[in-house]
C-alpha cells in the first residue's frame, strides 16, 4: 500500500531523516543574509552583526494545548504563530530581527507533513522580514508538542530602543492598531461562532498574528524610547510600563480602538479586548508631537495611523496607578490585571 | 497551617509572582558582563559582543520523561543539565559562551522551590564559566515540563572555529576524556544499581554533565578546525563529522578510554561507551603534530591530555566508512548508529 507524500508518523521517519529534511527545506529559504558564516548542520549557527550593531535576543515557546490547539489551527498556522510571537518582541524593542533558531519537541505521532507545514508557515513570515533560520533542535515530548523559538535582532545602538522604563510625565499613550481581535478569535472558536460578523478578521488574528516589526523600527526612528508589545492585554501590559517606570496613567475608553464586530457579538467585550491579550499590536508612549511625527512616518508607509488612548502623570504616592475614564466620563480605578499562564485553564486564554 | 518557604505549588504562586522572583534571583547573580545593556524585564535582552567577534547561537529543549527524570535527578541537576547541553554545543565550536536564555515549561503543579533550585543549578554554572542569564519566557505545559535554553558564544574570527566538515585523510581522532560515563549512570538508575563500584562518578557524568568549554577554545587555538561534541554516542557522531567531510576512519578498540568500572559492571559495555551518549566530551580530529601542539597547551592547564583513538583516511568509494580495529586486531565495519529520539521509547535511553 502506498503512502501519501508526508503522511508517515515521524516515529517511523526518525529525528535524523527529519533533521536532514528541515535541514534542506531551510537550505532552500531563498533569504540570503550577508553576516551568516555557517548554518544549519553543524553544533551551533555563526552568523555576525554588522559592526557598531547592538544584538537583541528574544525567546518564546508555545506549548499544545496552552498556546496552540490541533484542531484550532494548522501545523503552517502554528509555525507562523511561533515566529511571530518572537518577531513580536524584537517589534516591541524596535529592533530588526535577523535570525532565529527554531526547537521543536514532538509527540512523535505527528505526521511528516505536520513538521514540514509547520516549518512552511515559519519561513513564510522569516521570507517576509528577511530573517533566516539559522538552526535548531529536535526532541521527543510524548504528551504534548512544545515549539520554542529564539530570535536574533540588531539595534543601531543601546539608545535608538523601545524600553519599557522611559515613560515621562506628560507623555501620550498610543497603540498601533485595534484591540482584542486574537482574543475574540478564541471565543469565537470556543463557542463554536466562527461564522459570526467579522469573523474571518478575530481568526486571522488569533491564527496568524502580524508581529508589528516596521511599526517598531519607525517608531524608535521617530525618537519614541519606551513601549512593548500587547501580549497580555492593554490592562495586563500598560501597568507593567507605569510600575517599571515610576508613573501613572489615564486612559480614555471612548478612544480605545475596539472593532465594532467585538462590541456586537460578545457581552463583556471590554474585557475581551483589554484583558484578552496576544494582539501583538504595539503600545508605546511619548510626548505629543513625536507621536505625531511617528504617525507621519506611518503615513509615508501607508501603515494605519497610531491610535492615541490616554496620558501618562506623576505618580500621587507609591502606586502605580491606571485610571480608566469610562463612556460617561466617571473615573475608575483599574485592578492590573492579565492573563496568568499558571492560573489559567489550559487553552482556555482570551 | 504554615507551608515551607518555596512549597507553594507554582500555580498558586502564579506566572508573574514567580517571574519576579526569577528576576531577581537573576539581577543577583554576580556575574558583571560588560557588553550587558539591558537585562531581563522588558521583552527582549540586549547584548553585543566586542567589535570584530563573531556570534555563535546554540539552542537545547529538554523535556520531562524524555530528557530527565524527577526521580532521577533534583531540580538543582536539571537546571544545570539544561544550560550545559548548551555550552557544551559552545564547547563543540571552541566558543566562548557569554549569555544564555532560559525558556521553561512547567505542569503547574511544581514547587517554587523546584523553579529556584533549577535556577540556581543553572546559575552556578553560568557563574563557572561568566555567562549571564539575560531573559527568559515561563508558560504552562500540563503534561510534561520542558526546558529550552538557547546560548550566545563569542568567536575570534569565523576561521576560528571547530567545524564537523574540515576532518582531512592523515588526521588523527582524538577526545578530551572518557567515554560511556553518562550511559552508564543512566543505565545503574534504571537497574536500581546505584552503589556499585565507580557508580559517583557515572551518576555524576549524567546528572551534572561538565561542558568541555576550556578544552574546545584551546582546540581552535592550537589550530584543530574540525571538532564536535559528544551527545550521541562515539559511534553515532563520529560518522556526522565523516559524512560532512566525505572521509573514512579506523577507530582502534584498545585506545578507547572506557572506564574500568563501566567494563566490569556491564557485559555490554562497549555498546555503552560508544553508542550510549551525552558524555559531552569533544570529539575531533587534526593533524598529529596539531594535537600533540593542544596536549601541551591542555597539560599547562592541568587538563587531562586528548585521547587519540583512530585515523582519518580517504573514502575509497561514494561513501564514507567507519572500520573498528578491534582488540584481537581484526577489521570489522562500524554500522552508523545512534540514539534516535523518536524511535526510542521515553526515558531509557542510554
Amino acid at each position: 500500500m502506498q503512502v501519501a507524500a508526508g503522511a508517515r508518523p515521524i516515529s517511523e521517519v526518525g529525528e535524523f531523516g527529519l533533521i536532514a529534511a528541515v535541514s534542506n527545506l531551510l537550505a532552500a529559504s531563498r533569504v540570503r543574509s550577508a553576516g551568516m558564516l555557517l548554518g544549519p548542520g553543524d553544533d551551533a549557527a555563526l552568523w555576525q552583526p554588522r559592526a557598531g550593531r547592538v544584538v537583541c535576543v528574544s525567546t518564546d515557546m508555545l506549548v499544545e494545548g496552552v498556546h496552540f490547539r490541533n484542531d484550532w489551527s494548522d501545523a503552517t498556522a502554528i509555525g507562523h504563530r511561533a515566529l511571530a510571537v518572537n518577531l513580536s518582541d524584537m517589534a516591541a524593542m524596535g529592533a530588526r530581527p535577523r535570525t532565529a533558531i527554531v526547537a521543536l519537541a514532538l509527540r512523535g505521532t505527528e505526521t511528516e507533513r505536520w513538521v514540514y507545514d509547520f516549518y512552511r508557515g515559519a519561513l513564510a513570515l522569516a521570507h517576509k522580514w528577511h530573517v533566516r533560520i539559522i538552526g535548531g533542535d529536535m526532541s521527543l515530548s510524548p504528551t504534548a508538542a512544545v515549539a520554542s523559538v529564539t530570535v536574533n535582532g540588531e539595534l543601531r545602538n543601546s539608545e535608538a530602543v523601545l524600553r519599557r522604563d522611559f515613560a515621562r510625565p506628560g507623555d501620550v499613550i498610543a497603540v498601533t492598531g485595534p484591540l482584542g481581535l486574537a482574543a475574540a478569535g478564541v471565543r469565537a472558536l470556543q463557542l463554536g461562532r466562527t461564522r459570526i460578523d467579522g469573523a474571518p478578521a478575530m481568526l486571522a488574528a488569533h491564527r496568524m498574528p502580524q508581529p508589528r516589526i516596521l511599526q517598531g523600527m519607525l517608531l524608535v526612528r521617530a525618537g519614541v524610547r519606551c513601549g512593548m508589545d500587547i501580549s497580555d492585554g492593554l490592562f495586563g501590559d500598560l501597568p507593567k510600563i507605569l510600575e517599571a517606570s515610576g508613573v501613572s496613567a489615564e486612559v480614555r475608553a471612548d478612544r480605545l480602538p475596539i472593532p465594532l464586530a467585538i462590541r456586537w457579538n460578545f457581552p463583556d467585550w471590554f474585557d475581551l479586548a483589554t484583558r484578552g491579550g496576544e494582539d501583538f499590536e504595539l503600545l508605546f508612549t511619548a510626548p505629543r508631537d513625536v507621536v505625531e511625527h511617528a504617525a507621519g512616518l506611518f503615513r509615508r508607509l501607508r501603515l494605519p495611523a497610531p491610535v492615541v488612548i490616554g496620558s501618562i502623570m506623576a505618580r500621587k504616592g507609591d502606586e502605580s496607578q491606571l485610571t480608566l475614564r469610562r463612556f460617561d466620563l466617571t473615573r475608575q480605578d483599574v485592578p492590573f490585571g492579565a492573563y496568568d499562564h499558571f492560573s489559567a485553564k489550559p487553552g482556555t486564554h482570551g
